[in-house]
């Protein structure tokens, strides 16, 4: 998920190797590969959670030198110190945790995404979602508070739901939202489940098991509270063609 | 959830004990228990799963002599001819696999049940619920093919919808349909998850989190499969003040 | 569960969409829906937890202005300072962590609700089911500690279960409770399993499926550890007629 | 998933409802939604398993009367000889257990398939994604056995792979495959488990994680052995603009 | 479970190793052991399930040479049929699925166990732990259909439960009757869960949990089914000082 | 678990139901309980997590006021300074978190206990099943770090196993431990899975399902981490005749 | 698992893409595994179990063709009449359900290999195990039926547990063994839990689970019943320098 | 897992045991076992999660008199400087939260150990990993963020990879990269889930039933987040002959 891969992450330890140095025999696929990113002009993206700040810090500098657009995606308090200080003029979004350098984002291209939470504890992943898709060059609105226990929420919105390229669905609790959109519209939903709910809600398994079993046909599914994954995947679905 | 309580198994080994006799302690109890179902007239189950073709027989042969209205549930073929030999006039319902005796239900009374399947395969369990309530004493309506992947055709039955007492919502894969009704209505909302499904709906667990986790208000959970327990608990529900 | 989907999130992002506006096509659904909750009185829920202090403070201001009988429910103690800061005579129960606004619950009509809790680790979430039925209209008792442990402890009680419309049965541990009662009494029960227990209790999923496996009938289940929701059906279940 | 929302099923009890009528409140929705089929022209489906040969008899005879274009999938031998008695010149695949009518699927459109199976044992999932694609109007190759354990297999696929608009990769076992190959493309990658494995597989459940957790971003998931899903999200992901 | 390690498995392969032949470090514990199995006469037990019919009878023949009192359990038509080949006067309990031999039980010495059946769905498994404590040299008496759905069956026998030494509590769905019971005895209560039970039964797990997170202390679980664990540590419970 | 079923618990509700009573139908059972309590001697215990500290303070005092005998297990710093307030007399283990009033255990009567632990980190649990079985009056050793896998630390324990009534034996990551020594002697073994080890430890459930499936006979488990239960059950196993 | 990767699979279909050639880029990787598998001389293995007879018989014809040495594992009835059909001289093995082909095993070079079923039911799954090194180069004892509820059945065999060079446990239920094996030896421990057992053994996931938490270290684990994969892992590291 | 069996644990009881006495009849398994470590010079173990600092500070104390070599692992802050204060020269790895004593480890001999680590979060786990091989006396190399998402990252590493004796792999979320190492070399690959993740990451259980299914033989796995287990068992295998 980063091309920290690269990158030597400071150890001190004699017994650990020297960074990646590809041989001769990888150079058509690396090659092939930079093109690629070349190309489409997607950021790296550099998931914080589990990584110390000093970690962060060091892809944070590395990335300053090379000037590639980058995502900080799940960036906790000292993470995202630690980028601003490598990165001041780094974009933070408190919502979604995620922080982008540089802070613009591309000039949309491609088809519009529309993110749809289903309840208001929800709003953060979907704003990630949000976010990973207008910094991979996507137009993206953000909807929410239109769960189905209330449904005249939902069907308030089909046109707005008719006009999108591709819909991410962000839910917890029963995970039923991407369902009843996918029976209403053409377009691909992407479906996020999140871990909010009690007990029951198993830290967001039952809103997965829901979207997988989703009855109406055109959902597919990403992990628990995963905004980022969501936003990438409908930025590739709405990408120009 | 059977009489057989005081019925003598056939097994034949002395070291088994001779039948169910009351002490003196427990003879308020028991007085209170007879003059409840001499009340409310519900009748008796006999859940057939797991028991042989005779033990199945020795229990229609006690209710024969008893003369007690009974239902028995989940009969597959061997437990079907064993009851038919013994009670010829009962009532066979193959999709619901529920034998009745004596056939005729009681006179409805109390609020009228709607039971409601969101798909075709849901419908044995539907049906059993249906059947179930209507021998405790219900009026009770039945509508299939109504899930949520076509949205509009369960927003076309919203009348009937509001003008039953009590729901019974029957639905497998997402198990969605439960939660949208309930932020319809303002009457009770009785879900059952049914085992239809692929892979990811565990044989009836994702239908089942899903309606425990319904986010809107109003619901409440059977085991898996269990129209009969739905049934039950809507005829109470619905019961004459 | 929130009325809060008219109202404005705050999140200051231009990209997101403007609030709710229906559109012609659904006017005929909101209508019905505004009447239905006119004609009953059931007041709105908020459900804190995953929520920020500054979203719930929004909502609060949001039903002040509108005069929304309202609960909010599993209010931590920043949730609950932000409430008290926009609606200062919000009733509290620190036990229930509820707060209710307007104070006074309406005057109760409909069928007696009755709470037993097996125990005293299980009063917080009793006592939300309790206030919440109050709040929705209904007469409601609250027992506790006579878990199955002591059987006398609920066969003394069964003139008192015997005059409920409905009774909420709340427990952790084993979950048994549930089950024993329904075999008691002609009401209908809902059961409302725990995260009480050691290590194999699994935050309440033991007693949940004992709940649902109850193999007396007549026992419905709500989520782990909601009060809330098993409040609200047994008002639903005791509304007059 | 189906249109037989609208088809009285054979049931012969009276206290079951008359079959559907739209009330005036949702004709805007009904004609909508029949508008959006007439427009896309993709087939209904009909998911067989759960049901009776008799109501898929019943469903076939609607279909021919409608003249729908029809998949029926996870089609068993009694499935499959009650369609082609009602509709025998339906196109039947044994690999795929789906049978098509009519049997000429519409000239392709849209962005080009394609579907990878990791293993042999995944062929005919694989095939009832491709068929479901081709018969929403799609183009769709089927590419087999390029299993991770032998990774040149997959990387000699590489112009193959960057050359589709969309791709759904069929995994069971450890379900890595998505995961490589998101890692490759930047096309959206569909991923299906399936419930091919030792014990630890769990009928899928392992190789499904697997893909929710792929390190690689741009991959979601449909339910285990889904294949009709994935052709299905594949050929709205490839549509015509 | 069973003395089968001495004797040789009939695999005819050259590279399978030759039987087990004690060295001489070992001589100290298996005359220690033997000396154990002597003293108690304690009956060798031979699990059927996953054992072919050739392997079982290889065994019967060895206990045939030896005259080890055994019991065979979990054994099939296949299995019964290579038994009693070669031990024609073993005793064969078609409840409990297993074969005694010799068919005699010794004198029973010790307490007096009690083995109570929830349902009668659950007798085999406790006809199975009543045989065992049997064979093992206990006075053991069996119970059968006093779940607790009707309290006053199993109230009723309380002076019987209040004279056993140790009480096995054999129960399928909500598995609530070993808690129960341990609430009114002083004796041991070794809890039985029974695979019996709707889909949320888990095929006897959510018994199982029920018995492990039982309120009243007293209680100890075997594994699901094991009427013969069950059995065996009741006999070791009561057995003479 | 706790007598504080009669014990009018601070709540200040006035819709909270005043204290139990005792209809007349309950007397008879109600006179032999208390006489069952009065013959064994053994003491109650208060569960206290999960209880508030003014909850367990108020029980505290009950306990004083009667004069009954007292465990409080699972006791925090602020529950142990609650009891301490009112019983400064109580004994207090910090490793079993268990506080005993009054201080001094029962004489010892009946047979020996012995308590295994399988590792250090198993102590705190071992230690409460040695002081649970203290107090309801047996002799009761503790024997620690002996697990498998320095074998000869078991077997040189032997004459020791060999020597007690009963063995209860602690054991977390592969809860090997039982079913070794159970091979080893004729005693019942109480297994205790306990909460240690790695990830897939399952917080225990790894341990209890290795106990649950012993292949040696005479063992039985109770709930993770349970010494209360574990020390429970053993006291009543070697219960003097 | 197979080099059917280069394999037609027969499908008819003219929408199935033509059968694998390499590109270009791909010719080094592809050259150094052919490289490996002419070094080692490892046989290729077929994992029949979800392939059709069909889909087995076309890879024999194949593996004839080109003289690979094979094993086929997971080999049904019907799988072995189709292998034997095309390789007549293939070597069957009913217990591990193993064809092998050419039937005549490599010359043994490097260590010694140990496999270890713990009782008469794991045979099946060892014998696979101790077939496969053989096949892949290794000589292989195989000792049986020396599970921990005998511990001197396993102590006896200490010198030759410790004259191997890696050690193969094969074992159900508890799944005790190997931790066990691997505290009284140097030799690396492969652990392969089994299928058999009762409700709670999980169809082999408590022994799975019990393996991953051994608490001697030098235990590794592969999936329930994969004596194919222990077998081949035993002969990779008792590989010769 | 440590020597500390037989160290009296501080705990001031009388009614604890008197420390660990060997009887006559185990001395031949002791001396062999004595003989063990002597021969193989493989350092102790002290895992202390879940042990006291005073129970690691009375470990350390006993390790100091006796001078045996030492690995303390998954210190925390209070276990790290309770060992330093005793063991002042210990040897202190921040990331692998490992301390060793003497600080010095043992020449290398045998077989070369390379440990793959997925991402860089995975650092901890890899680093105990190699740390322990090291101490276990084997050269050891660690290689860190070369995740499948970036497939020319582990190419580019071939020739290292092929000259290790045995590998481990580390890696969360999907843990697919063992699968893909396995199916590049030649020797054994030891994979090791990590804790790391999105929410159906399930703490590390994801990526542990990927390792388990790998399809590529040749894969063996150890606990969640078991660092120690696989450096033990890879220096078990790479051991000299």
């Amino acid at each position: 998920m980063s091309r920290a891969g690269g990158i030597p992450v400071p150890q001190g330890g004699e017994d650990v190797n020297e960074s990646w140095q590809p041989n001769e025999a990888m150079a058509a696929f690396i090659e092939l590969d930079g093109d690629r990113a070349r190309r489409r002009g997607y950021p790296e993206a550099v998931y914080c959670e589990g990584k110390t700040p000093g970690q962060v810090s060091a892809v944070a500098r590395a990335i300053r030198a090379s000037g590639t657009t980058t995502l900080f995606t799940r960036a906790g308090p000292a993470h995202t110190k630690a980028v601003l200080e490598v990165l001041p003029d780094a974009r933070y979004d408190e919502d979604a945790r995620v922080l982008a350098w540089p802070p613009e984002p591309p000039a949309p291209a491609g088809g519009r995404v529309l993110v749809v939470a289903a309840g208001t504890a929800d709003f953060g992943v979907a704003r990630e979602a949000q976010l990973t898709a207008v910094y991979l060059g996507r137009a993206a609105d953000l909807v929410t508070d239109v769960g189905i226990a209330g449904l005249h929420r939902i069907l308030a919105r089909l046109d707005q739901l008719r006009s999108a390229r591709v819909i991410v669905v962000v839910a917890g609790m029963d995970g039923a939202l991407p369902g009843v959109v996918a029976g209403l519209v053409s377009a691909p939903v992407i479906a996020v489940p999140t871990s909010v709910g009690y007990g029951a809600a198993l830290g967001g398994v039952a809103a997965l098991l829901t979207m997988l079993n989703s009855c109406a046909p055109g959902v597919a599914v990403v992990n628990i509270d995963n905004g980022y994954g969501a936003g990438h995947l409908a930025a590739q679905i709405a990408a120009p063609a």
